[in-house]
């Protein structure tokens, strides 16, 4: 899907917890959580405080006033995507609820960009969130049970990260998106999100430049959403086997979040990963001219507990849009 | 939204379960299942096979291969939507995931109509589906309990409906779209989304006329999605008592998608229930003619069973797309 008009994103917002902030892109973050409780008191509530904190910020940020927006798209990874929901209910705004678990980021702004440049909106925040201990505690186990961790996992970001993508004004274009197929190469393991995930990178960004005949050389970073390191190997080798060399390029949001990979194994993942390094770091690169092009591919897995408790193998997303300044 | 070129719904598959069938829009499914398990062993394997089915289905029956179709837009009410992220990995086709709940007949078909009416996409399929067993697993009680059901509860239709936008073509015309706010009136009971649900789709309706200029008059019906009969009440009083007298035209699918109402209280819900309804016999009635024009506003609430156990309220949406022949 190109963008003729180029819809752009005229202003972010970032907030992360504690553990985010001492990482590399911990400094590029708005609002530096020193309590992950975020003043609530439940995980979920927190959750969903942050998203309602950035969707404000992003409309403020960019000068906006609430009655102005047109539309807030955005989803999360807790059942019934509820953040996102009842993040929506604080502003009397259209709310287009989307579920791409840790694709979210790119399928909110390739919605975004499309009905701002299909003329039917002006103002419209894409935003989504993710936070360590409600996803533990939902799709995981309860952090109370102090269960050990295998070393294909990865770490939960605690974060939300929201755009303004505005028809008009000074940012950061989206010119093109490519909605992703649900790809399943039969990983049942959970806690090896990356090796689900990566063959549904690898056929997006295969894809994406197919169907535009560029060279990877054309963008100055392809950034993945949340493969960790494991993940990103993984989605180099299937590239390169198509004939696709990524690996000058390539970087994955997970890989870069925190600042050495402890407990975390892997890398970071979650909604919120890809949302708080896309809309704190890589924007504001994208804003200083630093970086002029890229390509940004959330990825995600679109499995539940009940999906793998009747032995269903992870089937995952992953979606593109093309940022340049 | 205003759709100048018409995207037009030129195909639709339904398919529903045993006791649905038995009711008055029953004779208009395409599908009747003898068997809710539709051959699967679970539940939720059989929520998504009616899916895939009607995805199939709507393909088919507006004479396109899988290969033509640019989109799928499709959620559930299963948590992760799961059904509909399992149906699109059955279908080499990008997969935009939507949660909105038992409004996502109108919020998907919403969707669809904008990327092809911007120009992105030619063909798209838009479905959504619900199942009795699963989401009473999920949102209440195992069935192997036989809980006492109270008299402001509803019946979550099993069934599925999928509807195929295209560009040209013969069929029904998605004029417009007002896509809701999310809205809570702060009820509370989550065996009576009637009374909650309400509010937002007054909410929707009253946006629709104001922003249209509109009466009511100008529709053949005015079809809300699963207020049932409860709610149906409800949503008469709010809008009249804002000045908009809809009691002439208006219809509930969940008044009508079963023959009496016996067990099912005040009607039938779930997603599956508008889906089916609109598929199979509005279809049918805007297709002969019998009605030119109608508002559907199918309705959702953006609960979990999280949120009710943390003591929040049932925050509620409604999307409306006006349907002419």
């Amino acid at each position: 899907m190109v963008f003729r008009r180029k819809p752009r994103i005229v202003a972010t917002s970032t907030v992360a917890g504690a553990k985010e902030c001492e990482g590399v892109i911990g400094r590029y973050v708005e609002t530096a959580l020193a309590d992950d409780m975020f003043g609530e008191d439940t995980y979920e509530k927190a959750e969903c405080k942050m998203l309602s904190h950035v969707i404000d910020g992003a409309i403020s940020n960019g000068g906006r006033k609430r009655e102005e927006i047109d539309m807030i798209v955005s989803g999360d990874l807790l059942n019934q995507i509820i953040s996102a929901s009842f993040a929506a209910r604080d502003f009397s705004v259209p709310f287009l609820g989307v579920y791409g678990a840790c694709s979210t980021m790119a399928e909110s702004l390739a919605v975004a960009a499309a009905f701002i440049d299909g003329g039917y909106c002006r103002h419209i925040v894409a935003a989504t969130g993710s936070h360590f201990a409600s996803a533990e505690r939902q799709y995981r186990y309860p952090l109370e049970l102090g269960t050990t961790r295998p070393p294909q996992s990865q770490w939960t970001v605690t974060g939300a990260g929201a755009a303004l993508v505005s028809s008009a004004g000074e940012g950061v274009a989206i010119a093109s998106a490519t909605l992703g197929k649900v790809v399943d190469f039969g990983v049942t393991d959970v806690n090896n999100m990356g090796a689900a995930m990566a063959p549904a990178a690898a056929d997006t960004i295969l894809t994406h430049f197919r169907a535009t005949g560029e060279d990877p050389a054309a963008y100055d970073l392809i950034v993945t959403g949340d493969l960790g390191a494991l993940g990103s190997r993984i989605l180099k080798d299937l590239t390169w086997e198509k004939g696709l060399d990524v690996s000058h390029n390539h970087v994955d949001c997970g890989e870069i979040v925190y600042n050495v990979l402890e407990d975390e194994f892997q890398g970071g993942s979650g909604a919120g990963c890809s949302a708080v390094v896309l809309n704190a770091y890589l924007y504001k690169k994208l804003m200083e001219g630093s970086l002029k092009r890229i390509l940004f591919v959330a990825t995600g897995a679109l499995l539940s507990t009940v999906s793998s408790g009747q032995g269903e193998s992870i089937p995952c997303i992953a979606h593109a849009v093309v940022l340049e300044r």
